[in-house]
């Protein structure tokens, strides 16, 4: 049960949230399609993997679980992704560019200022731009705020691993704009 | 110095890093008008207290010291707010209510999951209904990613209290949206 009452109980995770207030849903779905869809030199699921590793950081078990199986439909690998984002990346391959991202991502997942020149500098020595630095911060910025809302209002979360398969897919080729529209408030 | 390139090194703080990219600039400014401005129970004042309250707590300067004054303007109270913030609010008279929301907020800062059945039942003992309840969770969860956004990237900001009461003013009375619009990009 979450901590307040939501027009539709059986909505999982953030989406019951989005159909309680639509005045907040819209910009928070605007921001995660831009983040996370919108125009990047970083690939989606890139982008998906530094979201669902911070979500699992901040030990949210439906953020770290959707959009672990967003990356998977974007990248084409199986459910075992979702435990090798727990292992830092064992068994996927990334690119090193990728390594030092999801470290700066880590370290915002603590505080902003836990992001030092180093870290910063070890990302461009792999190549990463400017943007691709930005919208890094940006996203584990913003999942440190819906892995929060998620949490900290209660909501419910499907347990096992399979039943986020067709949200993933859902999330990575429908998007997060049209697929959250409030139908029934 | 940030540590990213801006077009304009003199913007503090997140006007900065709206300015670099504005296609993020827009539903996050959004977000903030609609949660500290749109309508609600709460006044702007106290969303600005809880924002500010949220912001000291993750040590992050410019957020802190920029609602304290926004919140300031709401309440016409002075420049000693600011460091009353920092205090858990000794000085300025709150109501029991908003007390039990802060205290909800500064769960949030920590995690979701901090946040507990009787944080919840203690605000509904002094009349926080649903919506309030539902908009201080988001509210603090918003600033936990403004904060790291802010700070994540380096971004500069004024020292002293006095350079902030102007800020306020355009932010209690301006908003988000109208005063932030990027013009040379």
């Amino acid at each position: 049960m979450a901590h307040i009452t939501l027009p539709d109980e059986s909505l999982p995770g953030i989406v019951g949230l989005f159909n309680f207030r639509p005045e907040t849903a819209a910009p928070l779905q605007l921001l995660a399609e831009t983040l996370l869809r919108g125009e990047s030199t970083l690939t989606s699921g890139e982008r998906e993997l530094i979201a669902a590793h911070v979500s699992y950081l901040n030990d949210c078990h439906f953020c770290h679980t959707s959009h672990a199986s967003a990356a998977m439909a974007h990248l084409q690998c199986d459910l075992s992704l979702i435990d090798d984002i727990k292992q830092n990346f064992q068994q996927i391959e990334i690119t090193p560019k990728l390594r030092t991202l999801l470290n700066i991502a880590a370290k915002v997942q603590k505080s902003g200022k836990e992001v030092k020149d180093e870290h910063i500098a070890a990302a461009r020595e792999e190549g990463a731009t400017d943007q691709e630095i930005h919208d890094t911060v940006l996203i584990a910025a913003a999942f440190c705020m819906f892995n929060r809302y998620v949490d900290g209002l209660g909501t419910w979360a499907p347990q096992h691993n399979e039943a986020y398969r067709e949200m993933g897919q859902r999330m990575a080729f429908k998007g997060y704009v049209r697929e959250t529209v409030v139908q029934d408030v």
